[in-house]
């Protein structure tokens, strides 16, 4: 079989690594262009300027002509919430009670921990942690509201004891905010929730719109035109983010024993999150390749967003590698989000993973146990990010402060170094600042 | 005294807090204008094109252009390391090498250690911890070249395990790079020097021009050339930051026991990092107050960059407040890179700092201790970025890796949790994945 043709069985691409050269194998590993067009740059920029000039009648006004249908009141009141409790189905209620303890146990168990060194005799630094005071969650629903994300977020924000902890979510075609939502909200403990979504969301968390305060740092997933808020907002130092966001993305690494169905499942799992995911299966096997570009067409057939799945495999590769040597190292480059390791000794293989979000090991780890209810957090770096950002934890939500004490033997110990470093730069008032004390901790 | 008009015996502005309404109190706490100029965003923007599309002989031009020498080769070599070790004052050496051990102790005292939790039976999560692979440090040498930077950078860089780490540092008259800087950059085992200054050498970094290399995140204080280019390689996503830098600024909290001459010193010594700084004095005591405007006013004539810190200071503020309480619920909300707490009793104030970037406890810690040798790192957030960013540390190097793995037995405990909210967010495909999985580990 030749593997550098395109085959039609499914869309996605069927590639031999080694056969290509430097500027293919970069082209494969290419994500689907992500460039943020002019004409969404200004949309949002004119959207942000509308809500911090006109406030709530701007949110008003953006929600009436983007959502079509502006809520009396954008927050979310008690009787809301009591009749979303009601609504809901107890299994799911259930679902998200078992989710959010077991994300809390995850992410409680890597909370940091203040501490102290004596750097000298006589100083001491030390750590100390601080909630970031007011953060905003942005939970959207796009295709479909996304409770999940709510205790993605709301648990680590709770674990770290912010003082207000803020949540937007679009309006529904009635105006008002999915129950689920609402229910997770309350789960972990968010403050106050508001039916608002878009960029005009992230500007009103930014910058104080209407009822909606503004918050120190945001939180969230969203389409392409949160993200660009998110990012506006960050340039111009209103309120600090989490990470860049951009599509979803999954690459998974099988050997010859790995299960075809399961692989491609979870091929399709990442694909129907939008047309712009993205999926990369390597394997060192033809026949897995074989079998799993054969369950792709079988499952996709039976998917009810099948359409949205066939247009991300159609940006799709199903690449075989000489080794798995290779495969580690080209999914080392491609830092994936999601990294499925569908091998018979991934414990062996792990060591070898230096870039990646949230890493999955074996046949019965799905990426989809992950997303809800394993414990680890689902607000993961995309787009290559992970080769320096990493997915939210509680440390997201915290300030870590340092703070340094020197009594005067202290000062004496160390003192004449620091005048000797500021002398150095030039910096005679800081040598000053130290000799002063130096004479008077001296008599 | 009417505290609310300006005197004239220093440059500081004199004020009483409780006398100004809302509007007044905002200005207060104002920055100095900081909105980057249309022209330098151009600038930066061109220069960054020029690099990318140039390389080498961009920077050679650029080099050239701005700094008016261009280097024979932009990497320093082992004859220039060498030279530098013989040049630098053995006491200069002496005074890094404690600070680098100081150093070194309390950053690898607080790194985060790798930890794995059962959230269910037969379901572990964990984080893996992986040193981000190249990491780019700028070390400035604008007024004076800034060695205690390249130790602040470069120790917590070793300590994560970088597999590369790369330094620029602007070129002197001659075109060679600074002996200190470069005797700091080799005490903390940075791989690659460049002699490369300004928006070209982070647009060198990011993308990769000449010798030297596209790095994953970079590091560093800056010029306003600096800083606008950082903020434009992270918003392309061609390379992370460590974050959104601006002037230096300090915020002191001084009781009626403190020593004047030393407040009025640690004033001073932020004040000529630049005329942009910003230095704020809040004290209950109008005694205190009188005595550190005194103090300024004979300290200032005595300094050789007497001149940049006298128009630092038309930008500063001298406040009288009610309380000491006022004083910390005025500091948390300006959120100050450094916080002195000249104070009788500081650690029993210190539970009310809320967000600030570093705090000195103490007559006899002034910030001068630690922008060079207490141990804690001087990178650190100004401009209010407190509220929301925490200084350089170890982390800032540092990927955090979840990873997940269930066995047969675990997947049927948690399952059909996953199940029901992939059910809920309408995502078939990721139900799917459960099922299939479900069906086989039941057999």
């Amino acid at each position: 079989m030749n593997a550098n043709l395109r085959t039609d069985t499914s869309s996605a691409q069927r590639i031999f690594w080694s056969a290509l050269d430097d500027q293919a194998q970069a082209q494969t590993l290419e994500r689907p262009a992500q460039t943020v067009a002019e004409q969404t740059r200004r949309t949002v920029a004119a959207l942000i300027e509308e809500v911090r000039s006109g406030g709530l009648e701007a949110l008003r006004a953006i929600t009436q002509r983007l959502d079509g249908a502006a809520p009396v009141s954008f927050e979310v009141g008690e009787d809301a919430f009591a009749a979303a409790e009601a609504a809901i189905d107890p299994a799911l209620k259930q679902a998200m009670v078992e989710a959010a303890a077991r994300i809390t146990a995850f992410h409680k168990a890597g909370m940091a921990k203040p501490y102290a060194v004596e750097t000298a005799p006589g100083v001491v630094c030390e750590r100390m942690i601080r909630p970031i005071g007011r953060v905003g969650l942005y939970v959207p629903a796009g295709s479909a509201p996304l409770p999940s994300t709510a205790l993605m977020l709301g648990v680590p924000a709770q674990l770290a004891g912010c003082r207000e902890v803020v949540l937007c979510t679009p309006p529904r075609k009635d105006g008002s905010a999915d129950p689920a939502v609402l229910v997770a909200a309350r789960l972990t403990g968010v403050g106050r929730v508001f039916v608002l979504g878009g960029a005009q969301a992230i500007a009103a968390m930014a910058y104080g719109a209407g009822p909606v305060p503004a918050c120190d740092k945001l939180f969230g997933p969203g389409n392409s035109y949160v993200t660009e808020a998110k990012q506006q907002v960050a340039q111009s130092g209103a309120a600090a983010i989490d990470m860049p966001a951009g599509p979803s993305e999954v690459l998974v690494i099988a050997d010859a024993g790995a299960n075809a169905d399961f692989v491609a499942a979870d091929l399709l799992s990442q694909a129907e999150h939008g047309p712009d995911s993205q999926v990369l299966l390597l394997s060192d096997d033809a026949g897995l390749l074989d079998r799993v570009e054969a369950a792709l067409a079988t499952q996709l057939a039976a998917l009810p967003r099948a359409d949205i799945a066939r247009r991300a495999l159609s940006a799709s590769r199903l690449v075989q590698v000489e080794s798995l040597e290779q495969a580690f190292a080209i999914s080392n480059r491609y830092a994936p989000e999601h990294l499925i390791l569908a091998l018979r000794e991934p414990r062996v293989w792990l060591p070898k993973v230096e870039a990646a979000g949230s890493v999955f090991l074996g046949d019965y780890t799905p990426e989809a146990l992950g997303d809800y209810c394993s414990g680890t957090n689902h607000v993961l770096p995309t787009s290559g990010a992970a080769r320096a950002y990493s997915g939210v934890s509680v440390a997201s939500f915290q300030n870590f402060v340092s703070v340094q004490s020197a009594s005067a033997a202290g000062l004496l110990a160390i003192g004449p170094s620091a005048v000797t470093l500021a002398e150095a730069e030039r910096l005679e008032a800081h040598a000053n600042a130290v000799r002063l004390r130096l004479q008077e901790a001296a008599r």
